[in-house]
């Protein structure tokens, strides 16, 4: 953590101020503010935004610097998965390498707090695990990593993957992962009552793929509310995707987010246009904590995206028809401030007090930034300058 | 039309080849080819594809080269029409230079044929429509410009909107065009009578924009059948976003997919992420002429888009869920050989006898070109060389 002072900036399009970072957080905020023999940042009056916050990826598993991958995979969530697996195989893939490739992509868009879900699976065992740690420790400082641990190939259908969650929580995995207790292992209530009880023995939160849609979705909602319930782990456990909040039923769906915001159960979008999502406007009503995530990019799952969360927030814009100026920077929100705190991270915002890290994004507004994407001017994690004009200072592997 | 040796392309991601062009059509193809005095161009090994076909936008009335616009405007569709109209005024926006901004912005981006509704409406008249034939009248060579008469403000609503586009058919308009025929003028009958005679006196097309979801969209559908039916029309009738045939009701929108096939009715998607839309595999399956468009964008309706339909065949693609190289290879002819088709032109491919239109694109594959849209090396309509690096040659006003 380093001192640092940024001239010439304006806080989410406002008006021009200066930023003084002490001690890796934000001192001062005000005009012609001065530090003595501190390194100085001009902003030229760009617009800073807080740093961005990708609350769901897969930093272990995208294919960056391999040649583009000829995806001729199967329509079935399992093609995928068996598909994945084998490629794995085949390309001898390192997930240190591909997590250091992505993680630094995304600090040159700007994003200083990733949560990424990690693949535990009897065929790789804890190696993905290990690989992402040691990312994690190459890179603190620079961005902050927090990793799930995740039974990606089923946890009830795949005997062994239980154990080698618990042995994940040992080594230092930050949340226990979850996958479609029906859809995926076909036993909700063993899954289910396995990763709570992972969770409550590492004394550690729970983070769980429902990509489940309709009835079916709401019918696993409903036995995660009961667990959650039963053991106190209320503003524990958060649901990643949760198409079934989309649910056109609005009586169905709206008792499902009442009952989010009841149990304090963040929610994590990566706004895909073609399902039915939670909807930014009714969660933020409802007072339910939401974050977003560019998701797997470039891998045997499928071509899009690139890990920059400013995009991001375009097309979370774009899914929920946000159009107004107002309703933009609610979009920016999520994928800065909010994301943030569905992690469990306040003050992560530009205020006295707030985490040091700073954003200079292209554009007359906020609107404009967003919608725009231009390389990201200058990216500050915790008052260390770690990229320039859209790239990491740090070199990709 | 000029003459232009194209070498070392990659058609469509294929095997390297060089394309001759002669009188603004592809003359030959294949390895070693040899043309005195004629202008040479290397692609160095990239992609080539066909000119960018832009199915649906607005060129008079984007704010492109004004301010970004603070957007604050109300959430019913009148609500936005009405705003524009009075931003219009407030502006005194120039449709010729707006549309000579947008067109040449699209060039950048590789668009060679573009069909744009041009608002008509008892407060302008027809002044919008004299701008972008003057646009059209400059850019003949550069990008194939085709005008719908667009009544957006409203036809049985406005009296007189219906003679000002019986005029904007006589100036030179080629298309009569239609706007959600219960939504907005709440009179279905007089609506589509009105715009079916002014096209049947003309011997000219229609291009309807159907906003208008679930049942209430399937009865204007129904309306616009009979209508075709009656009068002959098949094939001559085209309907833009046409939401109604996302109906998650299969049996209704298979019946009016089915339907669209039946009477050869072009549909034109902009690939709304917050919408229900028509289905590129179903469509495709059904026979029915596709193509898509940019839409109006960085204007009072909305701040999102470029005018890349690149970036356009991306969206398409995560729309519709497309993750294979095949299926992003459909959401690309969609954006150019169909989209052409879909507006009458044959032989918009790269193919001997087809249109000299070739655009030159990074990645190594067709998948890649479109994730990542990087700007077009080399545009090139006709024969005519007319961007470069992503940049249209011709300056903007």
């Amino acid at each position: 953590m380093t001192d640092l002072l940024i001239t010439n900036a304006r806080p989410m399009g406002g008006a021009k101020t200066d930023i003084l970072i002490k001690n890796g957080r934000i001192a001062e905020m005000g005009e012609n503010l001065t530090a003595d023999g501190m390194a100085v940042e001009d902003a030229g009056g760009r617009i800073a935004i807080p740093g961005l916050v990708d609350a769901h990826t897969h930093l272990d598993k995208s294919l960056l610097g391999y040649p583009w991958y000829v995806n001729t995979v199967g329509p079935r969530l399992i093609d995928k998965i068996d598909n994945e697996r084998a490629v794995k195989r085949e390309y001898g893939l390192d997930a240190h390498v591909q997590s250091m490739r992505q993680s630094l992509q995304s600090v040159g868009y700007g994003t200083t707090l990733i949560r990424t879900h990690v693949d535990i699976d009897t065929d790789q065992g804890l190696i993905a695990l290990e690989g992402v740690m040691e990312t994690r420790r190459q890179l603190a400082g620079v961005v902050e990593i927090e990793i799930v641990a995740f039974p990606q190939s089923g946890l009830m259908r795949r005997p062994g993957t239980a154990e080698l969650l618990d042995k994940a929580m040992q080594m230092g995995a930050d949340l226990v992962g979850g996958l479609d207790p029906c859809g995926m292992d076909r036993d909700p209530k063993g899954h289910l009552d396995t990763i709570f009880a992972i969770a409550e023995k590492h004394g550690k939160g729970i983070d769980i793929h429902l990509h489940e849609g309709g009835e079916l979705g709401a019918f696993s909602m409903e036995m995660i509310f009961e667990r959650i319930r039963a053991m106190g782990m209320q503003g524990k456990v958060a649901v990643s995707h949760a198409f079934c909040l989309g649910l056109p039923d609005w009586n169905v769906s709206q008792a499902l987010i009442d009952t989010c915001a009841e149990l304090d159960i963040p929610i994590f979008t990566t706004a895909p246009p073609s399902r039915e999502v939670p909807s930014l406007k009714r969660l933020h009503a409802a007072g339910v904590r939401f974050g977003a995530g560019v998701d797997g990019f470039r891998d045997t799952w499928g071509p899009y995206g690139n890990g920059d969360m400013l995009e991001r927030a375009m097309l979370l814009g774009m899914k929920n028809n946000l159009r107004r100026d107002d309703e933009l920077a609610m979009a920016l929100d999520v994928c800065t401030t909010g994301g943030a705190l569905a992690m469990d991270r306040s003050a992560h915002a530009l205020e006295v007090g707030g985490r040091g890290d700073v954003v200079l994004v292209e554009g007359e507004s906020v609107g404009e930034a967003i919608v725009t994407h231009q390389p990201r001017k200058l990216v500050v994690t915790a008052g260390n300058i770690v990229a320039r004009d859209g790239a990491s200072l740090r070199a990709r592997p």
